[in-house]
């Protein structure tokens, strides 16, 4: 119950047993085609160039960021957390020139500051994080995207956190590029990168295509572009093996891609809206238990994420003790925290198959009974009714 | 049947089947500690530094050069097929100072050509593919650590194809790094890279640590070289993450983790010399059924991969044809070739779980029929029984 790497969902598991294909094999070049089919309505969008990167989420961030921008341009990057951090340590290694709005953990950036600073720096490229588990707080989008079309920019959002579980919109933001990873809400493990990519995009990054002298073909031209600074991230050549070109790149992971096959399968045999309720309603168990427990949430109720909940630890308990008790004495796993919260919250996730009704409940009682025996006045007994109470509100 | 991916170890793909871990619960990083140990001995080497790489084959070459090279660096090349070439195609992105010796598809490169070319270029890292599957030849490596280190430089050699199939002896070689892949000798599927690092590559990627600020600590400090051109592939951050400061970095792939953990228990359940025998057998079984057809090998007897035979298309017979009747009529993927071989070639592969008396006899009984189909006078019923002798020889 932490915010991740969770749970995954049996149905995942069981595909990942299934045998290989060759890369080529019709059998499997219609599964890759299935995955991008899939993905689209989980993102939000109709982009044709919706796939995986063969990677954990953060290999997703960098194939977007490492083919949108060379060396100079500048990127406003929403400084938010830890992952908005992350973002510029992936762009000073690009040579990028980088912006940054700064807010304090637990908040977020509005829209009119990135009309001002887009204003400000004019960048080639706007970058967050929508949903932060550093921090739990979900970054607003809309208009993002026409805001970065009117200067000229474009868009990338991180959604690792909150694919599968919190709506992902891409084409109602109007953002180009957008990433994600299975082993949160989408009930996965870490290991493939959804993306999806804008036509807009898409043509940039075309123009920066360089076609591998080991495997150049007459029907392939390069573009005029810089050459993108990764081969392995390279989303141009990632894109000439997922279209009907087929021009071999990596070897795709074959049994991440049954994973993230089935992950999508099993989302929207859920029914996406039926699955963001879920989500919405573990995590307003998950909040209202914590709070009649005693505890105090924290950051701001208008920008929680639905699927992580962060609570401050009480000054007189051992967060990392309780963490130990919970894992050792119920094999229930909450997360910690960095940067300036490590040591301030515990995080709580209901992310995908763990944002489930009896989780939620068997992890209030279990941290109820962590928080008694390191000695804290708990109010006994109320977490769980409250949060029943509040999964049906 | 073909050069990989290939059919995994059943073991291997259960394996993947197992609960996810959270990625410092006490189990999970047992089971890393125990995937250090176990590549040890497949990789010939006492390396402290034995690890994954979490994406396919492909990004343990680049997280090996873009840790190891900076831009401007000189690094020498040992180019004899498409995978020495996809090592210039990183390391043009990564800004190298790029020198190759080039030595026709089907040729290896001498160790006196390599001094030579130390001698002339001065390299800061010399980097070549042990196997190189689209040539189907082996790169002789004995010599190759010594003549490197007396030069200042480091090494390092993929051996993606090689690995779990052949002896693989970095310590005794002196090369710095190698990495692999599971989709070949070792059985199970693309997604994971295993690495091995030397101490003296170790030290010199430490002088490049940079923490990103999200999670730094007062114990870590960085180094005063060049930042790694790659966040995700930077092996100083994986390094710290691997060892016991357990320092956050990507969310390790749990489940590639079991799959590449279940492949090193099988290799070294069988035993190594064991394998590489079974590997051996498989590949003379092949090449003298081949022959006895009366098919004409590719490349040099002394330089042939055990695991993958190239064989040359005869002129009248159409080799997709040829394929696509193999695929469609008994389930078996033969390989198709790149560049200068493309149309010139077959590649048949014998690897890891592929490595088998009865599915080098399949095969081969296979091809006969499907060659005769296509109206070419093979030598009938000749092929199977020459294959039988030559496992056993």
């Amino acid at each position: 119950m932490g915010p991740g790497p969770i749970n995954a969902h049996p149905r995942v598991l069981r595909a990942m047993s299934a045998d290989l294909l060759g890369q080529f094999d019709p059998e499997m070049t219609e599964f890759m085609n299935q995955v991008m089919a899939l993905y689209r309505p989980i993102f939000g969008t109709e982009n044709r160039w919706t796939m995986l990167i063969d990677g954990t989420a953060r290999a997703g961030i960098e194939a977007a960021l490492v083919s949108l921008v060379a060396p100079g341009d500048t990127v406003l990057v929403l400084n938010a957390g830890r992952f908005g951090l992350l973002l510029t340590e992936i762009l000073v290694r690009i040579g990028a020139r980088i912006e940054t709005i700064d807010v304090p953990w637990g908040e977020v950036v509005s829209m009119e500051a990135v009309a001002a600073a887009i204003d400000r720096v004019s960048p080639r490229l706007v970058a967050t994080i929508h949903g932060d588990t550093s921090t739990t707080m979900v970054q607003p989008l809309e208009g993002l995207g026409a805001l970065c079309e009117a200067a000229g920019a474009l868009s990338y959002v991180d959604v690792t956190a909150t694919i599968g579980g919190m709506e992902i919109a891409a084409d109602r933001w109007g953002v180009d590029v957008v990433s994600g990873g299975l082993q949160k809400c989408l009930g996965g493990p870490s290991g493939s990168a959804p993306i999806t990519i804008s036509n807009r995009a898409a043509e940039y990054i075309g123009r920066r295509r360089h076609v591998e002298r080991g495997i150049r073909r007459e029907d392939i031209e390069d573009g005029q572009g810089p050459r993108i600074g990764s081969n392995y991230f390279d989303l141009a050549m990632i894109m000439d093996y997922w279209s009907d070109k087929r021009l071999n790149h990596h070897t795709e992971a074959t049994s991440m891609l049954y994973a993230a096959r089935e992950c999508a399968r099993i989302a929207l045999g859920e029914g996406l809206e039926p699955r963001y309720a879920r989500h919405r309603a573990a995590g307003r168990a998950m909040a209202a238990g914590l709070r009649a427990m005693g505890l105090t949430l924290f950051g701001d109720d208008s920008h929680r994420m639905s699927n992580v909940t962060g609570v401050h630890i009480p000054d007189t308990v051992d967060g990392e003790a309780v963490r130990r008790a919970m894992r050792e004495n119920f094999e229930i796993e909450i997360g910690t925290a960095f940067g300036p919260l490590e040591g301030r919250i515990w995080r709580l996730g209901t992310m995908g198959y763990n944002a489930m009704k009896h989780k939620v409940l068997l992890t209030l009682g279990a941290l109820e009974a962590c928080l008694r025996a390191q000695g804290y006045a708990v109010a006994l007994g109320e977490a769980v009714p409250a949060a029943m109470e509040a999964w049906d509100a």
